[in-house]
């Protein structure tokens, strides 16, 4: 095993299916749950999810080596504030979150010499939430960004880097600030996409009779709007400025074929699907 | 078998799988292919699409009880025009296009007494295109639209109906342009902002950098950005009263976020996402 004690907060569908993935890659001596709410971490006991958890952050994070905060993205600065001067001198600090700039600034600002932070964001999940969801498989061969900044410890790039190579990630570094801009374009902006979908057809006459025919392409295309609301609420504010310029480009480019369809622009737009199609098809 | 001959006027992917089907489930004595590709047709006869086939369309359509015109939607009702006075009396003529309107009532007006016609649309389909990519099993438990007028005869609609049934479609009824509203909102615009998601990344700094991190949603979210331009680019076009404005109401339901976000209205925000996220969860 690589660590003593790993200290995983918050045993949502990300945490919980984090711990379950190092326990069974025997990465640490100890996974510890921590959440606020005790019915989760009782199931994460009963399920062997976790090997040991409180209600208490404090004593959660007590001679933890790996300390990962895995709340929503509005609640990590406070998170990591409200155990900061308890973690012991060389233990890591991480945490998921989808947003980085912010937390990675916030959270630098109050470390203690001798504890060190590198944010970090698993691209993984679905729709479902709750450690109920939690799967041993979520971050089988997804990637894992890591935002060190020039203020990283290299010794907590490498063993945070160990943590989710052990689960199965591949593990790419950006600076925190490149990470939202790109996650805004290609994250946040079809979320956003697909919530504003879903209610221009509510918003729609006869929205119902809409509906029963989703299968024409709505219902594939939007699954990913059934997403935790109060999540993406915090992701959404925590990346405002990215996600206002993600949704200016795309207002633009969807403007440009709004034009040609008003216009019969038969040449505009035909060049304007082609331009997509093509790079589309190049992704796959 | 319930019909002599049906001839099928395009061997793509929506009239090729159709051939297939139908020779599978005996429906036809003679399942004939016309296109205006001879290798298409010389391909769909080796692989037993179709039991014989012409570039000649007049050739095609004669003793036909059924024809069925599966080409590009701009190109219908001039395909119609092309053969009309070639049917036998009593044949029947549908098509598969995905916009009905403008289709159904062109033809109409050209109908000579005897021969009849209704408009269809299954909805189905895939990003492939061309007879190659005709598949036996494309319709199977798929919705195929009927659009019925004052005009059409009773006998049109049982035996149009039966021929989709054959292949294993659910059939439904629309008038013409109740359909063209619907397939605006829940097909037509989901394609609109598909293609614009991908411009919207392809316009922005580093765009390669981006589409290496597309696995963050952008991708799957993304794949109907793949279909053909050419054929996506007649659909607006003869859709464009519908699809104006079903981007109107998208865009309206996108400002209402983007605003919410822009003000930091977090009350405001999740409501937006939660009405989008009920809806959603509702139609699986």
């Amino acid at each position: 095993m690589t660590f003593e004690k790993v200290t995983i907060i918050g045993l949502g569908l990300i945490g919980g299916s984090l711990a379950r993935a190092l326990r069974d890659s025997n990465t640490a001596g100890e996974v510890y749950g921590v959440d606020v709410d005790q019915s989760s971490i009782d199931y994460a006991l009963s399920e062997g999810i976790i090997d040991a958890g409180s209600t208490d952050i404090i004593k959660g994070v007590q001679n933890a080596d790996i300390i990962v905060i895995a709340t929503y993205v509005g609640t990590i600065a406070k998170t990591a504030e409200s155990f900061i001067a308890s973690a012991r001198e060389g233990s890591i600090i991480t945490d998921v979150g989808s947003v980085k700039g912010d937390v990675v600034r916030e959270i630098e600002e109050i470390l203690p010499p001798g504890v060190h932070f590198i944010g970090g964001h698993p691209i993984a999940g679905n729709e479902n939430s709750g450690v109920r969801a939690a799967v041993r498989d979520l971050y089988k061969g997804k990637r894992c960004i890591l935002t060190p900044t020039q203020k990283t410890n290299p010794d907590a790039i490498s063993k945070v880097t160990a943590i989710w190579e052990s689960v199965g990630c591949d593990v790419y570094t950006l600076d925190p600030d490149t990470h939202d801009r790109i996650l805004g374009f290609v994250s946040h902006l079809p979320h956003i996409v697909a919530y504003s979908l879903i209610n221009s057809v509510i918003s729609s006459d006869n929205a119902d009779e809409l509906f029963n025919f989703a299968g024409g392409g709505l219902k594939d295309y939007t699954r990913i709007a059934a997403s935790s609301p109060e999540m993406w609420t915090e992701i959404f504010r925590a990346n405002k400025t990215q996600v206002l310029q993600a949704i200016k480009h795309f207002k633009s480019s969807l403007e440009s074929i709004e034009e040609a369809i008003e216009n019969e622009d038969k040449d505009k737009l035909i060049s304007e699907l082609q331009k997509a199609a093509g790079s589309r098809r190049s992704m796959d």
